[in-house]
């Protein structure tokens, strides 16, 4: 177990070094230099050389000059860029009217049975929805329920979990770096590396380094609130299988009276192409759901779902408002995108798209040693980079060239994991057959470069 | 100074009793039955007798019956609801597109152009503009960056202050009321109570109690990180006078190394008639200054103004990112707003419109012995009902039949203070004079029948 690999600073997968802009054509580096006076140094851009977008539509992105980039990483447009359902039904209920939960209206309580359902389990027969702007919200909420509800303050994720930007989530938002101090009382595990460990004992594994989090947090006199996780585990890597793995985790987080939070952030709304929800796909009945990123196809709405009785003591004690979170606007956001989802068969679509992207890597591995392992489940996928096969040594380098050289070639991705070889790829889950066969035989070209 | 009192659990100032549904119209006490199966305990909903709307126009609300409600609550929309200059920016944009601030853009490059110069001082000349979706958001991330700047954890609020949703933000949210617990670090000091102190030792008052705070902070070990106010105290009981009273807390906070962090969320955005920025009206120079509500005209976009050097760090050591914040079509509206606020000189209404009510509540409180004080600046305006005029003992009964009378009458107020006494009133910017003679003509015929 390495729960304390690589602290990185404040740096990050895939971004833009500011020290580099002398390199850059003179406009783009004057519009560098005053988004850094402008914006400050908290912000980062993307890739060695940034790009500058001016319009979207379906799976394209393109820049001011009109040359089209294949999106394959914008997980937050998954019905595509500017989807017309969703443009019109923000357009429309603009016109009549956006207000706030302390009225009653029809179309939040339409887009809550719309949406419980698809939870199954204890949610769907006695849960709530809840709604925020953000998944940082959602997630925070979530926490903050759950200390509520246990009486406890300790939190276990993996090792390289990202789950928000506040102050309690981020936090327990170890991604961060090793300049972003952690909580108090949040504990890490290793994350499920898969491909470094036998599948069929990894259940096993985790659950029992996170009974150790838990005894430890009891020895300093608290206990466990929550275990949180992003089904797909995507910034410790992308690791999609073995669907075993969490059911163990939350019985030991259940016997020491902590709750279950299926982070549904990046894994929700049919990523996996497996399921509506990624924790499904683990046989889980979660306490608590959250969700975010793709909710109103980028307009800003979050939520979560949560079992009655777990929100209970919270309700009665205190309250929840949130000022834009679940507004008349961005619940006619999340209905036209929810709907869209089930109308234009995406989760199937993301599915089937998927294998075939994963089939199509699969045999560019089986001709370029550099590959180790490719994995995902639906449009969630990862390729990883090591230096040799018997050691699996992380190879950052040709991660990055990758990620660089295919942003040369107008294909739009990015890399994850503590040591940043592994290519994260999921885009809009429109993505046809054709954007397949652009994204692949772009991967083939520029490994064969590099 | 009375910082325990009144801990409210988990009720609200003008909150709707589910217990009374049976009361109602059947068809409402349906959907209310629905939305807390639906939505769960943490809602609330306003008045004793809730309010279905279904559309807006300016400062109307309109119920499905099609009759009209005068708005003079919402503070987020202050164009006025459904404001085509608004609602045509983001309707461009949508169709456009919608991405993050990791590429390049120029729209947010000119609205942080745009705003920066409005804050004056030391942020005008070298201070960044950050985006959020909520002002919660802004808060939290203001208060991050304060801890990390000082190494500090101490933050003194106001004792009926409300800054937010988050953990961090909630937990230093006393209105929140007493089963919402405080965090270790939070410390708190009277409201700047102006009907009951005298205004012109008020500053030195507050002063001497914001340091009593930090002693007592760094006497536990930690010390100061940030005192934070809503310039208005809008929780607290809306004191808009005096306005030479936080120059003094500022002061005695930055000698022991602490941050002064301006919350605008209710203040900005030209609602105090007097000035763009709440605190402009006290002669501050803060570090930091967070923004929310109007910011968008109900779109979700929040941020913060803040000066380098409080920044610096932070932004080296880590990063922030926030998927929505800031996204081109945020940008876009709040572009619009901040635009539509300097072109239909928005600032000088809302000064001439709050006078204008401000005498004709003064006019109304010569013959009504119940109306204790009356105060406010520009369009947020507070009229406080005591049982008597020598001990100013709060009447909260009356303030509630009024709140719930107009609402009656067609009208939309709601009330505030840690007693729930004082009307809190705060319509869009917009308000005319017919809209003042009609809250007033309606004010009157009220408290003339309770």
């Amino acid at each position: 177990m390495n729960t304390q690999s690589a602290p990185s600073g404040g740096k990050m997968v895939n971004s833009f070094d500011p020290g580099t802009t002398r390199d850059l054509d003179p406009v783009l580096a004057d519009r560098i230099e005053r988004r850094q006076r402008l914006l400050g140094p908290a912000y980062r851009l993307f890739y060695k050389e940034p790009l500058t977008v001016a319009r979207g539509e379906g799976a394209l992105l393109f820049d001011p000059e009109g040359n089209d980039y294949l999106d394959a990483y914008n997980n937050v447009v998954s019905l595509g860029h500017s989807h017309p359902r969703v443009v019109e039904a923000i357009t429309k209920q603009l016109g009549v009217l956006c207000t706030h939960t302390r009225y009653v209206q029809e179309s939040i309580l339409t887009l809550a049975e719309t949406m419980l359902p698809s939870f199954g389990g204890t949610i769907a027969r006695d849960g709530h929805m809840m709604f925020t702007c953000t998944g940082s919200e959602a997630n925070d909420l979530a926490t903050r329920i759950a200390m509520h509800k246990t009486g406890k303050r300790g939190i276990i994720v993996t090792a390289e979990a990202y789950h928000g930007n506040s102050h309690l989530t981020a936090g327990y938002s170890p991604s961060l770096g090793g300049k972003s101090p952690l909580g108090a009382w949040v504990r890490r595990v290793a994350g499920p590396d898969s491909y470094r460990y036998d599948p069929a004992t990894l259940g096993q594994k985790m659950a029992a380094e996170v009974k150790a989090q838990i005894l430890e947090l009891e020895r300093h006199g608290d206990g466990i609130a929550c275990f949180i996780a992003d089904g797909l585990f995507s910034s410790d890597g992308i690791y999609s299988h073995p669907t075993d793995l969490l059911a163990p985790v939350a019985a030991v987080v259940r016997e020491h009276g902590g709750l279950y939070i299926a982070d549904e952030v990046q894994s929700g709304f049919a990523r996996s192409g497996e399921a509506m929800w990624g924790y499904q796909r683990h046989g889980l009945d979660p306490d608590i759901v959250t969700m975010g990123k793709p909710m109103g196809n980028g307009y800003p709405v979050a939520g979560m779902a949560i079992r009655h009785e777990v929100i209970e003591g919270f309700g009665a004690d205190t309250r929840y408002f949130n000022t834009f979170g679940g507004n008349t606007v961005a619940v006619a956001a999340a209905q036209a995108v929810f709907d869209t989802i089930r109308d234009e068969k995406l989760q199937e679509n993301s599915l089937k798209m998927g294998t075939l992207m994963r089939e199509g890597l699969e045999a560019i591995a089986k001709k370029d040693g550099r590959i180790g392992d490719v994995r995902g489940s639906g449009l969630y996928v990862a390729c990883e980079f090591v230096t040799d096969h018997a050691a699996k040594t992380p190879d950052a380098a040709t991660a990055g060239a990758c990620v660089n050289g295919m942003r040369e070639e107008r294909v739009l991705i990015s890399a994850t994991g503590p040591d940043a070889n592994i290519l994260k790829i999921r885009p809009p889950l429109i993505f046809t057959e054709a954007h397949v066969d652009r994204l692949l035989s772009t991967v083939e070209k520029v490994l064969g470069r590099i």
